[in-house]
C-alpha cells in the first residue's frame, strides 16, 4: 500500500485555488465604484490581496492592498481613484507570506506614461522570459509572471499600446485574460485557447469587462457576449473596436473545473449557467454511480448543487447535514498544545440528530489530497452515521495545472499515487466513487471538445515553452 | 391604506438581533484557548465585540476588542491570559457608534480584589436600580444594564462572593444567563424563568458552561444539562455545587425566537435540537399554509433549515434559486450617486436559469420590517419569477421584546400596524401566510406551555419592574 | 566604604520626574484648540500621556493618550472637542507598563452628569481612603490617588458641585493643583500649602489657568496672578469667584526643585523667573565653590543655565562641549550582545577638540542615583580631560519627596548613603561641590522660608495621613 | 522697492535642508545594529524616511519608513536584518507628501540578483539618462536620481560590479557620496570633486563608513580617513581595496554649508572640526562687523556656536535669551480661526526678565527666506528689547544648489532679489551684518580654495549636464 499522504495544515482548505479575477470599465462617471462592486462579486476568485487603478486620462490613480475587497477600500481610498476608466483585480490566497509587492493590477510608469495591468492566468514561457530581459538589464518589481508582459510592452519599439501588447503576446505562451490601463484607453486581451473566461457587457453608454457575469449582475450592467480566445478590444474616447492579430479557429481550451468548482453557480461562463451545469454534474453522478441511502448530504458549501442534483435524480432526501461556521476571521489561531486535532471542526459540525443512525450520501466536488475528505468522514461517523458513501461530482484529480490553477505538485494528488480501493480505504468510506470524463463532458452537449480536462487526463493542449523540467514532471508517472 | 414604513439602510439586516453569548472554563490549563473556541463557534450570537477575562487564582487578565473573535484574538493577546479559568463573552452588532467600554466581560476591582461578569440577557429595572446607585455615589464605567450587577454586588454586605451575588440578582428583574469570575472561582447563575439557554459541560476534569452546545462539540467537550431556570453553580478548588436561592418551580418562560432564528441548528437548547424544530416550522407551515408551485427556494441562509421542511412536507422541489455572497468585510462602502438602490444584491443574487418562467415559494423564518422582504421578491420577479408566493416559518411579529432581543420598536414591526393584506401588498408578493402560534407550539410537545412568545401574541410574562413608560407602550396599540 | 548603587538602564533619565502638567480655560470659542497649545507648552512637566476633555455646556467630550501632545492630538480628535470650556493635562513618563487607564484628565458620570478633573501633586493619604471607600462599595476605575477626590465628590451630600469638591477635599492631605470640570463650570483648586504651581490668566474675555505661565506665553494670553495656597475659583456663565473655605496664612510649602529643575526658564512661578534664578545658583556655587579651569561646560540641557551663570561670576570661558542628540523617538532600542555599554553616548558626545588638554568644569543641576554623572565623567576624561571638576546647582539629594516628585527611594539616593568624597570617588571626578541650601534660599530674598526643601534636609513639614509605613521610612536612615 | 517675500507656512523651518546621511559597514556579526546606531547619530542630516539594507552573503533584508529611525526600527525589525553586511540611509523631510517609494537604500533584484544603494548628493543629468533609459525599455520604481545609476548598472556589461558601477558613475555629472551593496561586498564611492563628506572608519575587524564622524564617535569606532574624491573602495570577504578609476587630482569642491549648517558640531569633515569652524565664524563675524550691545543671544540650535564665538571675541555676555521647545512630535495641528500667527512661538520663547530694556545682538548662521528672522525679531522686540542687532555667521544666500541642498529657487532667496537695507527693513532690525566670503574662507587655512560656495556666489564649479533650463537660471539674475 502507498506511503500515506502527508498532513496539511487544519486550516489549509483541501481545494484547487484559482489565480485570479479581473474587471475594467471604461467611460463611466463612477469608474472606481463599479471596479470596487465588480471585485465584491468575483470575491471568491481571489481572497488575498486586491486592488484598483483609476485614470482620469492623465494621470493613474492606484489602491492596493491585502485582504477582502470590502476590508481594503474604505471610502477615503475610493475617492482618491479619480477617472472614468478603471481595472480592478483579485488575487488569491496563499499559504507562505503574502506580500503587497505581488498585488495587482501592476502600476508603473515607462517611456509613454503610466500603465497597468490586471491579468488571470498563468504563462507557462515567463521564466525563460524573464531571464532574459534581466540579462538585457531590465529590473523586476515582483515575482509574478505578468510582469514578464509589463516588460515586454515596455521594450516593444511598437508606435501605439496595442501594438506594444500584441508585439508583447506574441512571445508569451500560456492562459490569460487581461486589463491593460494606458494613458487614454482600456485594452482587453484573452488568450487565443481561451482558458480562462472574461465576459463583456454594457452599462448605460459605458463598457465593461469581468472574469464572471455575476459581476455584472451586481452593478446591472447588461451582458453582451464573452470576449472570443485571440480577441484584443480596445476601448478609448473615440469608441471600441477589435481585433485577432494572432488569427482565430485555434483548438479551445476552456478550463472546465471553471463549472466544477471555482465560478459562482448564478455566473454564466463559456456560454452555460454555473449552476444548471453543476447540478447536472450530480445528476448524472446518480445514474453513473448510485447506492441505497436515507439521506444526501452535501459537504458545505463546495458540495451543495451537485448534492441537490443527486437527491432529486435518486429520489433520496437531501438535508443539511453538516453546518458551516462563516465567521472566519483574517487570521484564526490554532490553540496549541493539548487542544488539537481540530481537523474541520473549526469550520464544520455535524447534526447528530440528522445523522444519528443513518447510512449517508456524502457529496462534494473534488478530493485533491484527501485529508480533509477523510476528516469530514470521521465527523461524520462519530455523530453516529450507519453508512458513509462518498460520491464526487467530477474525475479524479491526477495531474497539475499550468494554465491558473494553484494545483498541488502531482505526489501530493491522493488519486495520481492511489488507487479507487486506497482513496476509499485512506478515507475510509464503505464506498467512494467519482463522475467519469465521459459524463462530465457529455453535459457540455456541442461544447464537449472545447475543454482542458488536463488535470484528469494529463492530456496538456499547449505544452510550447514550459520548462524541460515541468515537461518531465509531466511526462513521468509518481511512483 | 397605512403609510409606508420607513426606508431603513441597506446594510442594516432586516432581523432581529440576540445580545450575546456567554462561554465559561474552570479548571482547564488551556482555559483561554477553549473561551476562544467557545466565542467563535457563538459568534452567531454577536459580532460587535468580544471579549475574555481569565484568573491564574490571584490576577485578572483582561483582553477584549471590537469586531469578530477570530480578529481580536490574537497569539499575543491569547498568551496574556494565564490561568486556569476564564470567561467570555460575544456582543451583538449595533447600528449606532460601538464602544468598546460596552464590551463584556466587564472587569473591575472591588475590595475584595477583581471581579469579571459576562451577561445575556436583559434587565427590566436597569435604570431604576442605576439612578439609585448613582445617587448614593456610585460611579457607572458603561451603559450597559450589565453593570448595575456588578454595584449591588461591590455594595453588598454579604461574606462570600456567592452570598453577595444573590444579594444582588434579588434586586434584578429580567433575563440572565450569567458567568462570574471571582478571584479563586466561576459563579452561574440563570434567572428564575430561564428566558435565555445556558449549558453545562465537562472536557476531562473540567466544567464548561456556554450559551449553546455547538460551542461544547467545537471543543470536544461532552453535554451534562442545561442549568437550570433560577440555578446558582459555583466551581471553585474545592469542587462544584449548585441551589436554588430563590426557589424552584417559576413559570418557564424560554425564548421561542432562539428557534426560529437565533440559535445554531447544530445546537440542543431548551431539551431539542434546533434544526429539527426548525425543519418542523417548516413541515407544518406546508401543512397549514399549502401553495401550488414549481420550485421552494429559501432566503438565505435564514430561510434554508425551514424551506427544507416545507419542500419535503408539500412534495414540491426545493433548490438554492438565491446565492448569498459571504464576502462581506468589516465596513461594506455603499457607493454614492448614480450607482444606488442596490437593495439586497450586495449579498444576494438569483440564479435566473432556475427561476425564469417559474411559480416559486419563498421561505423566510420571519418578516420585521417588511423591507428586505419586498426588495427579495422584487429581485426574483425580476429574474423572470411567474408568481412569488411567500411563507414565514413564524408568526406575525407584533410586539417588542424585553428581554434581551433588540428588536425594533412596534410602529416599526409591520405586522403590528399592516394586515396581512397590507403586507402581502407591500411586499409584493402573489400570496403570503405565517405559521399559527398554535402550530409552532405543537412541535414542542410536552413543553409548549413553557416560552414566552410575546413577541406574538404580546403576553409579556414579566413585567415587575418595567418602567411605566414601557408598560404604557406594551399596552397601547399603534395607530 | 559603601556598595556600589544598582545600574539602572541606561536609558534611564538619572533626574527626578515631575507628576504633571495642568491646563484649563472657560469661555473661549477655540477652548480645546488653546489646551492643545497649553499642553505643549507644559509638555515638559509629562511625557508619558496627556488628555483633554472639552464642555460644551451639556455633554462632555474626552480625548485622552499615550506619548506627545503633538501625537495625540491629530485634528480629527481635536475637532472632536467641542465648547467653550476645557481642562487638560500631562502625565510624565514611569518606565513600567504605561497604561491608558491611568491617562487623565480623569472623566466619568455621576449623578450629576459628567465630571472631569485633572491633578497635579500627590495626596498622602489616598491609600487609605480608597480602601475606606471601597469597603462602602465603590468602584475604583485607575491606580491614581486622583481617583480618590473624584469618588469623594460623588459620594457627597453637598449641593453645588464646589459644595461637594470643599466635602472631599477637606478629607485629603497633601499636594494638588486641580482643575475641576462641571457640566457647566469649571473650578480650580490649589493645596493650602501650595505645594505645586498654579497660574491664573486671561485671553479675551476668556480666563485661563496653567501649571506655569509658558503656556500662556503660546497662546498671548496675559498672566494676572497665581492661584493663591488654599484658594478655590469658581468660573461659570455667571461670572468667576474665588474663596478659601480652609482658612488662609497656612505655612506656604513651594517645591523648590521647580526652580532647580522642573519649570521651563521661560516661566514665572513662585513670583520669580525660572532663568534668572536657576543663573543665580550658578552664580553663588562659583562663590561659594570656585575652582582654577579653561573651560565651564554644562550637561546639556539640564546644567546650561546654571553653567552660564557659573562661567559669569568666576570668569571661565562656557563653551558647549557636549553635544545632545534630540532625536530620540518613541522608542530607542537597546542593541544587544557585543555592542554595549553606550552609557550616555545615545544621548551625548563630547567635543574632543575642544576638551582635550583641558582642566574642565562640569555644571549640572543635580545628582541622584550619579551613574549618569560618573558616565558622562568617564566621557569627558576619554575626550582628553586634564581634570574633571564636578559642580551641582543645588544641595545633595537625601530624601525621597511624598508631594508629587517621583524620586527614588532613600537608599538609591547616593547623597543619602555616600559621604561626598565617596560620591566624588565614585563618579570619579577631580573634585566635587554642591551647592548649600544658604546659598540656595539666599536667593529667593523674602520668600526664603516660602519653600519645601524636604529632599535635601528631611523636613517634611506636612506629614499627616502620611502611613504609618512611609513614616517610618522617613525617620530612619539608610544604613 | 521689492515685493515681500510670499509667506511660507508657520512650520517650515527657514534653511537649507541637506538631502541624506550614509552609513555602511562590512564584516561585523551586529551589522544592523551598527547601522541603526549610525543613522542615529546621522539623524540630522534627514528625518522623512530611513533604511537599512543588510546582506548575509546570500540574500538582501530589507527595511524602510517614514519618520525618525527611532521611531522606524522596532527590535523585530532590526532582528530581520541578519547578516554581517549593511547599508543605511537618512533622506531629508519634504513639505510635499513623503513618499514611502522614494525611501532609501533603494533594494532591487536584477540578473545578477539582489542589489542595494544609498547615495547622498544630487546627480546633474539625472532627467537626460532618465529619459534615455525608459526609451530603451527600463522601467523607473521611483522618481529619485539615484535609480539612474541603479539602471545603468544592470544594463552594464560588465563583469564584476565594481565594473558595472565604474561603468554606470562615467555616465554621471554630478554630486555623490555613494554605499553599494551587493551579493557579497560594499563598494563605497565618491565623486571626484568630494562635494559631500564621507569618512572611513575601522571597529575591530570591520570597516565602516559613515557622512560624518559623529557615527564613529556613537558606535567607539576609529576614523581612519576620509574616502577621497573619486575614489572607489571595495570591501568583500578578500579584503578591502581602493582605487581611483576616473584619475586623480580634480578641482575639490567641498560644500562649505556642511561647516555653517548641516553638519554636527562634534563632527570632523573635510579634514576639521566643524564646532572649531563654526567658532571661528562667530569671532570673524565679531571681527567683520562688531557692534556695542549689552547682551549676545542665538537664535536655538542654528546659531549657538557662532553666537559663543561673537561673545568671546567681542566681550558682550553670551546668554540663552530664547527658550526652544523640543518636543514637537510627529504632526502638530496648526490651531484654525481666531488663534493665528504663532508664528515661531510654538518652537521660540524668549525670556523676557533677560532681554527687557536690552540692546541685544541676535546671531544666526544663515538667513533663507527672512520670514522666520522677522518673526523671531519682533518676538525679541515684544519682550522689550530696546534695539535689535542681527548677525548673521555666513555671507548672503544668493543662488539656488544643484548638488544636493534643497534650497529654494532663486526667486524666494531674499538675499538674491533684495538689497542688504531692503532685508534689514524686512526683518525691522536695528542693524543687519553678514559675514563675508573672504572671512568665512580665512578660518579654513590651506583648504580656502577647496570648497563650493556657489550659493554665495554663483561660481557653479560643474556644470557639466545641467539642464539648458537650468543653466538659463543659474546665468539669469532674478529681476
Amino acid at each position: 500500500m502507498a506511503p500515506e499522504p502527508n498532513e496539511p495544515s487544519v486550516m489549509l482548505p483541501d481545494k484547487f485555488k484559482e489565480e485570479c479575477g479581473v474587471f475594467a470599465v471604461h467611460g463611466h462617471p463612477e469608474a472606481a465604484n463599479l471596479a470596487y462592486l465588480g471585485l465584491y462579486a468575483l470575491q471568491h476568485r481571489g481572497q488575498e490581496s486586491a486592488g484598483i487603478v483609476s485614470s482620469d486620462g492623465i494621470r493613474h490613480f492606484v489602491e492596493r492592498g491585502m485582504g477582502l475587497v470590502s476590508d481594503i477600500f474604505t471610502e477615503d481610498r475610493i475617492i482618491k481613484l479619480a477617472g472614468s476608466t478603471a481595472i480592478g483585480h483579485n488575487r488569491y490566497s496563499t499559504h507562505g507570506i503574502s506580500q503587497l509587492k505581488n498585488t495587482q493590477p501592476m502600476a508603473i510608469e515607462y517611456s509613454r506614461g503610466p500603465l497597468a495591468l490586471a491579468h488571470n492566468g498563468n504563462l507557462i514561457n515567463a521564466d525563460t522570459l524573464r531571464t532574459k530581459l534581466e540579462e538585457e538589464g531590465s529590473i523586476f518589481q515582483s515575482t509574478m509572471d505578468s510582469e514578464v508582459i509589463i516588460h515586454l510592452i515596455a521594450k516593444s519599439q511598437g508606435q501605439r499600446l496595442q501594438d506594444k501588447l500584441v508585439d508583447a503576446l506574441s512571445q508569451v505562451e500560456g492562459a490569460f485574460s487581461l486589463a491593460i490601463l494606458g494613458t487614454n484607453e482600456l485594452i482587453m486581451a484573452r488568450d487565443v485557447h481561451g482558458f480562462r473566461p472574461l465576459a463583456m457587457g454594457r452599462l448605460g453608454g459605458a463598457y465593461v469587462f469581468a472574469s464572471e457575469t455575476c459581476a455584472f449582475d451586481l452593478i446591472d450592467a447588461e451582458f453582451i457576449r464573452e470576449v472570443e480566445p485571440g480577441e484584443i478590444i480596445v476601448v478609448n474616447d473615440e469608441g471600441i473596436y477589435s481585433y485577432f492579430p494572432f488569427g482565430k479557429g485555434r483548438q479551445k481550451c476552456h478550463c472546465i473545473v471553471e463549472f466544477i468548482y471555482f465560478a459562482r453557480p448564478d455566473s454564466n461562463i463559456f456560454g452555460a449557467n454555473v449552476h444548471s451545469i453543476r447540478k447536472q454534474f450530480g445528476r448524472q453522478l446518480a445514474l453513473e454511480m448510485p447506492v441505497k441511502a436515507d439521506v444526501v448530504i452535501p459537504v458545505p458549501d463546495s458540495g451543495v448543487v451537485a448534492a441537490l442534483g443527486y437527491a432529486e435524480e435518486s429520489g433520496i432526501p437531501f438535508d443539511k447535514g453538516i453546518i458551516r461556521n462563516h465567521y472566519v476571521g483574517r487570521t484564526f489561531i490554532e490553540p496549541a498544545q493539548s487542544i488539537r486535532h481540530f481537523g474541520v471542526k473549526i469550520k464544520l459540525n455535524p447534526i447528530k440528530e440528522l445523522i444519528c443512525g443513518k447510512s449517508v450520501v456524502v457529496v462534494d466536488d473534488s478530493i485533491v489530497r484527501g485529508t480533509t475528505s477523510r476528516k469530514i468522514i470521521k465527523m461524520i461517523r462519530d455523530a453516529g452515521a450507519r453508512e458513509v458513501h462518498v460520491r464526487i461530482s467530477s474525475p479524479p484529480t491526477t495531474h497539475s495545472c499550468f494554465y491558473g490553477i494553484d494545483t498541488p505538485t502531482r505526489t501530493e494528488l491522493i488519486a495520481s499515487t492511489y488507487s479507487m480501493a486506497q482513496i476509499c480505504d485512506y478515507i475510509e468510506a464503505d464506498s467512494l466513487a467519482y463522475l467519469s470524463v465521459e459524463r462530465m463532458l457529455s453535459v457540455q452537449g456541442e461544447r464537449r471538445d472545447d475543454f482542458c480536462k488536463a488535470c484528469f487526463d494529463g492530456k496538456y493542449l499547449v505544452k510550447t515553452g514550459v520548462h524541460d523540467t515541468q515537461l518531465a514532471l509531466l511526462d513521468r508517472d509518481p511512483v
